[in-house]
C-alpha cells in the first residue's frame, strides 16, 4: 500500500483506463510533483506500466504493487528493445486485454517517438489516450530559474533535437531566428551541434547552460557562454539526460537565483 | 469540503509553501487532470490564491474553502489589472505573511510574463517556487491528436506569441527555419501572421489547425490550410483561447483519430 492508493478513487471525474485500452503519458522530468493528475489515474488503474529509463523511480513507486513494470527503452549495457518491439508488446499487451500505461519521461509527444506509438497503436485499432505532460526542457528552466520567455527578450522559444534521424541537421536556419533554443537529448553531440550554431553566427559569448538531470537528486546546473560550453561541460563531467539552453534568457537567472527556494545552485568549475 | 482535501497531507516529500513566499505555479491548460501534483498542494496550503482568467474554474474548485480567490487577470468588459498592480499585489501578500498561490494558465514562464513576476520578487527580496506546468501549446496539440514531433517529418518546435510588445516583429526568420510553429495568444492578429507567413515562403497548403479552448467543455478544432486557415476561422467563429499549429505535423491527425479516445472532433464548416 502506497500513500497514494486510493487518490484516484477519490478524484471526480476522473478518466477510466479501459481494459484492451492504451494511454500514452508524460511522466514529467523526474520529480513526481511535476506528474499530473491523470498520469497518476493511469499508475492507480494500469494493470501493466511500459516504461522508458527516464521515468523516475519515485514515479513508478506510486504505482499499485499489483501493477507489473515493463522496461522497454534504451541504457547502456543492456539489450535495448527497438521501436518496433515497444509498439508490438503494447498491440498485444492491449489485445490481451490489459489496461496498459505507456509512461515516457516528459511529454510523449515531444522527441520521445510518442507520435510513432500512437499511430502504431492507431493502424492495430487499439484504442489510446495521449496525456501530456511538462515537457523536460521547460521544467529544466524552472529548476534553473531560467525564464522560457520575457517580453523584451524573447518572442519565441525554439525546441530541438540534438539527436535523431539525419546527423546532417543544417541547424543554420534556426540559429538565424534570433531566438532561445532549447536542445533535448544533445550531449553526444553537443561539440558538433555548437560548432554548427556558432558558424550560423550565434555570438560566441551568447549565454548558455546545461541542466543535467532536471528535478531530481542528481540535478546539476552549469551556466557558461556557447563558446566555452563544451570545454566546461567536459571539465565537469556533464553527462545524459541534460537540456542544453542557449540565449539571453539564461543571463536572467543571476537576478532570480538568490530568491528561489527551488532552483538548484552552480555546479563550479 | 471537496473530494481532493486530504490529498496534499497524504503525499510524501510535499514542498510546504511557507509564510510570506510565492508559489509561480502553472495550471495547465483547463482540464484538472493535468493540473501537477505540486500545483496541487499548493491549491491545498494556500491563504491566497491570484489567478488568471484563464486558470479553469474546476482547477480553483479544488482549493478549500478557506482559500481567500482573487482574480488578477484581463478580461474583456471588465477593469484589468496592469502588470505593475499585479507584481505589487504579491509582494504586498508575502509582506504581510501569506502564503500565496499565483496560479497561471499552461506553464508560468511561457508566454505568461511569469518572468516578470519572478523578477520582480525577486528585486524585493520574497521568496518563491516556480512550478511549471503543462503548457497550452502542446496541451492542444495533444488534444487535437496532433503530434508535436515525428522522426522523418521535423526535428524542432517553434513556440510563438502572436500577440505582445513589438508587432513589427519579423517572422520571416522563424518561417524559414522550415519547422512546426505552435502561435500563443494569436487571434487577434491572426491574419497578418498569416500573410507575413506566406510571405515568408510557407507554402500555402501546408496543414494549420486551431484548437479554441483546449481540453475545456468548449473545445473546438478546425483543420485547414495556412491559406484558408483565416476564412475557416471567421466563417466558424473562432476566437480566443485558442493555440494555432501550422506544419506537416498537422496532418498526422488523420492518422490518429479514429483510435484516439480523447482527441476533440472537428468544427465542421
Amino acid at each position: 500500500m502506497t500513500a497514494w492508493d486510493s487518490i484516484a478513487a477519490r478524484r471526480e471525474g476522473v478518466p477510466v483506463l479501459m481494459p484492451g485500452h492504451v494511454w500514452l503519458a508524460g511522466a514529467g522530468p523526474g520529480d513526481p510533483g511535476l506528474l499530473t493528475l491523470d498520469a497518476l489515474a493511469g499508475l492507480q488503474q494500469a494493470d501493466v506500466i511500459v516504461h522508458d529509463a527516464l521515468v523516475d523511480r519515485r514515479v513508478l513507486a506510486l504505482a499499485p504493487k499489483t501493477a507489473r513494470l515493463e522496461f522497454a527503452g534504451k541504457r547502456g549495457g543492456k539489450p535495448s528493445a527497438t521501436q518496433a518491439d515497444i509498439t508490438a508488446r503494447l498491440v498485444a499487451l492491449a489485445r490481451a486485454g490489459q489496461r496498459v500505461l505507456r509512461l515516457k519521461g516528459g511529454d510523449p509527444f515531444v522527441f520521445g517517438r510518442g507520435g510513432e506509438e500512437a499511430m502504431a497503436l492507431a493502424a492495430a485499432g487499439v484504442c489510446f489516450r495521449v496525456i501530456p505532460g511538462v515537457t523536460a526542457g521547460l521544467a529544466a528552466l524552472a529548476a534553473a530559474a531560467i525564464p522560457a520567455t520575457l517580453r523584451g527578450i524573447n518572442r519565441a522559444l525554439i525546441f530541438a533535437a540534438g539527436h535523431g534521424a539525419g546527423e546532417d541537421f543544417d541547424w543554420a536556419p534556426l540559429a538565424r531566428a534570433g531566438q532561445p533554443i532549447v536542445l533535448y537529448m544533445v550531449m553526444h553531440n553537443l561539440e558538433r551541434i555548437v560548432a554548427s550554431l556558432l558558424e550560423a553566427d550565434i555570438a560566441a559569448q551568447t549565454p548558455a547552460a546545461i541542466i543535467a538531470w532536471a528535478t531530481t537528486p542528481k540535478e546539476r546546473i552549469l551556466v557558461s557562454t556557447l563558446e566555452e560550453l563544451c570545454d566546461a561541460a567536459r571539465e565537469l563531467r556533464f553527462e545524459p539526460p541534460a537540456i542544453v539552453v542557449i540565449g539571453k534568457i539564461v543571463s536572467l537567472r543571476e537576478r532570480l537565483l538568490g530568491a528561489s527556494e527551488s532552483a538548484g545552485k552552480d555546479a563550479r568549475r
